[in-house]
């Protein structure tokens, strides 16, 4: 199997470079692109791949639709948003599979893409497009042509609720559920930016963009559909001092007369044979270091009693699990691979 | 005016010697307290504070309550919680004043601070002992004999509350207000354990005491005085891999038509006079380095229309405006001093 | 092939648990044991190993010699100093193989051991064992019963300087050798120290045990060897606040007329067939972050001509190739696996 | 007294408003130039000093020579390398005086300047300026319109061997003195560059500009003098994941038959009645945080008796003792105040 990455120097492609490195399936990355570095050998961008697969080999080539059809079997679009609807109609016309880790294609209407984003420049593809969910999606995702590469924070909101909003344990006259969600600096990308050098992130935490976040309408896409009918969230993002790892904290008004216990048991069983969700025992404290280079999610439910609210906390790494690791599972599945292969990567602790 | 600290081991403690030392009213430290380092200069123990005010001269010494009497016009007592409600008594009947940092006198029903943490050894303070929130009880801190410095997580949240809650913007049948708090691990203390070793916190975060954290009553005990009847908070803590800080980031649903812009005038109002409240303007993303170091709370307020959601976002440094910082002022109004004085230190930044 | 760990609660048994998890040839491990924490299950120590290999069947049991013998065909030893040559002998005379991770068996000479450690309990194996250094050693770690793992420091700095040494380079005048390295916190252990506790490390740098290291001696046995007679070093050790990670500089003064490029090409040379050891092109900054979670050591060199010094910069992760990795890897030698058999992880960027 | 800060966006200008919104004499700020944020409100840009001293008050302009005349009575250049030399010498000529934080005035001889950096366009004005290091040129400081602020490096290496150089314990035959110096990351400064963004200072640690740091001959230059005779140093520097701190480690040969304790006696005289020098006991292990936010520079003394070396480890806070606190007390010099004035600021721990 022939793999192209485009827009191979942000975190991302770094990370999808770590997991293909070692994937006993030995897939092999043909063209890697980048507008900006252009001619430069991939491991003079990235030193640390230096001595892996075939990393010493590769130099960055810019993006040409026309130079890249037929030169690899499927397309990782790891660039900004914006770009990835650019591309990927050639890339598909070519024959070739695509998983888009940006945003232009988890959206299922582009009227909702274009309030949030930008006029979509491919608004047929998005009905053919898989939102890239293994845990929901993996019958479509086998057979796609196109993967939409799941928002980091939405894999860990919609994880999060999926069995409770399945299973219709949300009151019907329950209030917005809350999703405080918290993410290391490496979900702003690698460009250099006042906002994330060092010494604004280091030993400090904020939120922002507390109001209006992007990623609000691809959870509610996703948490409408499982509880059935329309649902609003509040959603909150913060910037971590750390590099990879969310934990979201996730506040929902249970119907009435729900027990923890068999809420966990009902989690246990929805998640029974998906390998990266560990649905955590009574009282586990989450956190993002025991997920930390790993495809995990973690999650653990609890009852405020006082408050009438449940508690889902989940925690993810945002560069693996909430992207390139999700894609690299999506790719298994896509030819036919088990979901897990390649990703069985235990946690970098500490 | 001679001062006392008991307990001058720990965090706190040391905070206290960082801004007495450069108080421009000179107040003498003349007795610190430490079972542990009974014996020892101050300054081998804590080696940054050499060189300062008297600080090279200081011994530990054990707390023995018949030592202490006559030695100090004012005790902070930086204890454990438990160890002040044995120590108040005596200290006050020796004529001294006290302002406690740990958690024994600010919860005014003994049956409650049984409740959460164990049976009081002077339930007769709890009546006297005034909750330590200047922006709330200046005037009863000013003649107070005993001052219940208040909760690092409490001061955040009801700071954050106060004139939403005073002013009757909480719609009637809301949910219960959710605080979602992130403390640097300075709040957990100076002693080592494995939870917050180095590596266990570093690049990591986490909840914890996801339910029952005994923070709990006290936000709920000073937020329903505000609102005017009984009122349940769902708190949930988390741990950040930083040393200074708190955020809380609040939601709340308000009665109808509340305005934002309104609602951040009442704030203004409501905190006028208030030397370390900030009130920041429409859009502010609150972050803890711009608080570290200082006495400051900032406030930003947000008002979700798609969720009916109001957010406040507040910010401390919670070993100074938390907890030792906020024993200063508390300090300069018992001493008829101005509240401000000695702590118009800039935030470190960064 | 069975594997026991002995001293499973550290974090350098937590390292091995993470490299043998995805080994390919899938060694068993059949034995955990840890005195604290006998009868707890490895993954409610380590939930972040839950879900792997088969680590939520495994339970510590409290290290036994005499139900060791027979259950492993290789032992790690990852125990404190001190503890490996207690059960070392009766864990060899039962027939199995032994990797220790501690010290006790990386001094030639038991005379030396005792001037740094303490009294040597099985000083009749010094001979015997092999330091585990496979650059230098692999042929005889490949036939050896017992292997001592290099410490962590000692393997950033022999690496650094043993083209260096063996090449003649080292001016015969020349004054010691200065090893100036830092260490990121896991290098301390997981105990739980005021001195590694999270805000004692954080944003802070320090030098500690600035002369009498017990590193030195073990460097200077392997520097001695390599330049053929015996040298004296002045190492520095250093705790940085990160997880993983040490760099060496070093310093030297070499024999005249030396070309740096002429150098560069003898170290290309010496590690041309080393699958871990990258001797970076002119002008690269090593970067702990550039081999983080990965096995290699990157090597670059510098001249300064104005002082008349080589400066050789190493970076190393002393978890994996400071401890755990090279274990590993000895592992693989001794089973005549391939020395980079299942070691070939990408550094973990960011 | 009124002060213009020229190039008040970075960090040094920021760290100026800190200690200057503190100081007792109560100097007022009256002009703050940026090219880039010119029309701006201070606050704005910096929200942690809203509340403090006049700064609300305060905006941007450009930093016109012109404008700038007879608008303060001093004024500290916090500008980039070169732009200080362009505006220093009209400054100067309207009557006011300069302390100036770039490297502009440092070097004594402009051919060296013009070797390291560029052609010199004020060098008529380098004989006249005062490096400003008090312990070494209070006198000289106290009657100059121009003080040449010292580099952060420097001075923490500087401190480090004043007595040692000036005393004669430095060998004659011995090798390079070598300053391997590991400094914080807002010695880079605030502007956002790949290299300092968090994820890739996080977690990390590197040497940078092995060879040929721009620091070098301004080291030199001041140990020469110490020494009576010119001497080149071997300089390495690195960067630290933490905001705040250099810690520099020493090596020098001393000459015959010194003794550690004679040579801590030596420093404690040389330093006796510096307020900003304190010379640690025996053993004592110099760590960033104990000097964080503070103007000492700690310094403790070790001899390796094997590797006949002396070990001088030295602590300061980059941004304060090795900026903008230096600067502070040259102003406090050039004023007639106590040197100590306004700087009594006890580290910031934790």
């Amino acid at each position: 199997m022939k793999i192209g990455i485009i827009g191979a120097t942000g975190y991302t492609g770094l990370e999808l470079f770590r997991l293909l490195g070692q994937h006993p399936r030995r897939p092999e990355i043909t063209v890697v692109t980048s507008r900006k570095e252009e001619g430069l050998a991939l491991t003079s961008v990235f030193p640390a791949l230096s001595g892996l697969a075939n990393y010493d080999q590769l130099c960055y080539e810019a993006p040409d639709k026309k130079n890249l059809a037929g030169r690899a079997d499927l397309f990782f679009l790891a660039t900004p948003h914006g770009t990835a609807m650019e591309l990927a109609p050639a890339l598909l016309e070519s024959g070739a599979r695509v998983i888009d880790l940006s945003a232009d294609f988890r959206l299922r209407e582009s009227e909702v893409f274009g309030q949030w984003y930008q006029p979509h420049a491919a608004p047929e593809l998005l009905a053919e497009a898989v939102y890239g969910l293994p845990e929901l999606y993996a019958p479509e995702i086998k057979a796609a042509r196109l993967v939409a590469n799941p928002g980091c924070y939405p894999t860990s909101v919609i994880l999060a609720l999926a069995p409770f909003l399945k299973n219709g344990f949300m009151a019907d006259d329950a209030p917005p559920i809350i999703a405080d969600s918290c993410s290391g600096t490496s979900g702003a990308g690698r460009g250099a930016t006042a906002g994330t050098s060092f010494c604004e992130v280091h030993d400090s935490f904020k939120a922002y963009k507390v109001v209006g976040h992007r990623h609000t309408p691809e959870i509610e896409q996703e948490l409408s559909r499982l509880k059935g009918q329309s649902l609003t969230i509040a959603f909150t993002p913060h910037l971590l001092p750390l590099n990879r790892g969310i934990l979201s904290t996730i506040y929902a008004v249970p119907s009435k007369g729900v027990q923890i216990d068999d809420l966990r048991d009902i989690y246990l069983k929805f998640y029974g044979s998906a390998p990266f969700v560990r649905v955590r025992p009574s009282g586990y404290e989450p956190q993002t270091s025991d997920v930390r280079g790993s495809n995990f999610c973690d999650l653990s439910l609890f009852y405020d009693q006082r408050a009438g609210l449940v508690k889902i906390v989940s925690a993810i790494d945002n560069l693996c699990r909430g992207a390139s690791g999700q894609a690299v599972a999506n790719m298994n599945l896509m030819s036919g691979w088990p979901e897990a292969e390649g990703l069985g990567l235990a946690p970098v602790r500490p």
